[in-house]
């Protein structure tokens, strides 16, 4: 079992660091890292991690902007990310946060590190614990902030 | 016959829970069911689902937030959904409720139980019965809401 | 010849039902139709009409709604239907008539059944008189409306 | 050398006849051209250009309309035709022009033959002459309306 | 090792003469070079650059308008330059200079240049030194303005 992160040089944070972390803490396994500039050149990479390093899985860490044409950028790279794991057959876990999403540079640390490390867990639970998952069904889960939870009724 | 079911840990009510029930309602077909965490990881599991699994049909069950960023996540899982069933030859029904849709959680919680069982029973038509949806062609059919019928001349 | 004809139930008029009745108007070729729930279903079974069921061109028929989310699942099915052609090239003919396009339910009748006969000629066309197409080239047709003709200089 | 030519019969100007000609006064290559009805036909018609008739090069003609629907088409269009040009690894030259960038009919007219007639001489020397395209590089060429011109420093 | 190089004659600065010359400064490798007309051009031509010239990796350098047309352009192209990339397993630098991120023309230039340039480090570095990349993870490096360097907390 390897699990692979790419993370950027783009982010303001270093969030590949934070995923291998959190990787370590709940899975003995091997662990391949990367830094692409940014969240455009990510799909090629994740897809690589997969087919030439043999990753069983992979997360793809960025920090995109909060301007329209950064948003943009997201977008693009997010139908990438789509893309090469239908041409792999093989689960990309996106970890975006936008810069927007915080209100201060503090928070922005805060909200990318607390993102990271959840999803980090999914990607554990998708390759390792898969029906961990389907026990949390419809039960409103969020990755940073507060989780929704279930809707009342 | 097997029939896929892949719902989310985002979605704040158990969706796929609702479609195996409904589905057993109506046909004796063999089901699996999978959870992932939000409507992005959707495409690629339920590609599995038909590739590694031997689903004849899939339903991809999700709940997308209320703001304009959860609005992108759909319109990129939904691309994604098409694509996968373009590279398989195979139906997959995107069943998705937006939050926004409902005026509040119990609206939320009741549209996704009504459309998550009326989409189920168009998959059963779709793979086990399909003259019976050409006999409602241009009906107006609606999935959760009440249908708008066919326009009068 | 072989032509297909895929419409849904979400659609408020027959469409699929015109187009086979115009078809058989203007040429002796056999006609295979199928009905799916909504218009991002139209993809794939356009795509297994062509693969499974040997058809030589598809007409897709579809009626979005009127508002944005409706808006987005017709771009999203355009999208797979081009993608669709591109996998199989073979053309297949996109009949998409927006609810918003009409002033009342009378004139979205009249239109959708215009449309969809005008189509079905430059379906027939394609196939059999392509040299027809080229003899209207840059003239203004439109399908529905009245033509905007050739800009005069 | 074979170039092909696609238009449609949406367009209000013969932009196929204009690219024949113009392609005929710079190189002898053999020419194919053919009508599809409109922009989103054009991406399958141009691949089957490439590979079922073998050309080397295509030009891919339209006038998309000027409400938001037909710059969605053209959208579409655009998309599916560099996807066509990635499945077979040749070029197609997109000659857009939207009805709204012209204040008239004549100047509509005018417009898309200088467009049309321009870029032409573009898919002969991507062919045929691609060095003098490299001794245009940052020159600022625009197609149709004047040029832009190197930024001075 | 070989790195391509590929630019418009849209643009109006010559992007293409500064990514070779600032490629030969870090790294004794071959460069080929090409210009096609505008950005939608160039994901079939980077494509081409690897499949047909065997290079490593691919610069992807265009000057987008500043209107709406220009920007959906843009974004098209980039979509394309993400598929090549899956396509062929291989990175694609994207250096897109906006018209209208720049006051004036000399603000242009000089931005398109420094853009070019340090994007050009990063494609040396992204086959040469991969290292490097990693270890400047998460300091919110961009290229052309100033960095935004790490969020602190």
């Amino acid at each position: 079992m390897k699990i692979g992160i790419v993370d950027t040089t783009f982010s303001r944070v270093n969030m590949g660091a934070m995923a291998v972390d959190e990787i370590r803490r709940h899975a003995s396994v091997a662990v391949e890292r990367i830094t692409v500039p940014g969240v455009k050149d990510l799909p090629v990479a994740c897809k690589k991690m997969i087919e030439e390093r043999a990753c069983d899985i992979v997360m793809a860490l960025g920090m995109p902007g909060g301007v329209d044409k950064d948003k943009m950028c997201a977008h693009e790279a997010s139908q990438g990310l789509i893309k090469a794991q239908l041409m792999t057959n093989t689960h990309i876990i996106e970890v975006f946060v936008h810069e927007d999403e915080a209100k201060n540079e503090n928070e922005l640390a805060w909200l990318a590190e607390r993102r990271t490390r959840e999803h980090a867990v999914n990607a554990v639970k998708l390759v390792l614990y898969p029906e961990a998952l389907v026990k949390e069904a419809g039960t409103g889960q969020r990755q940073g902030f507060d989780d929704a939870g279930p809707a009342r009724r």
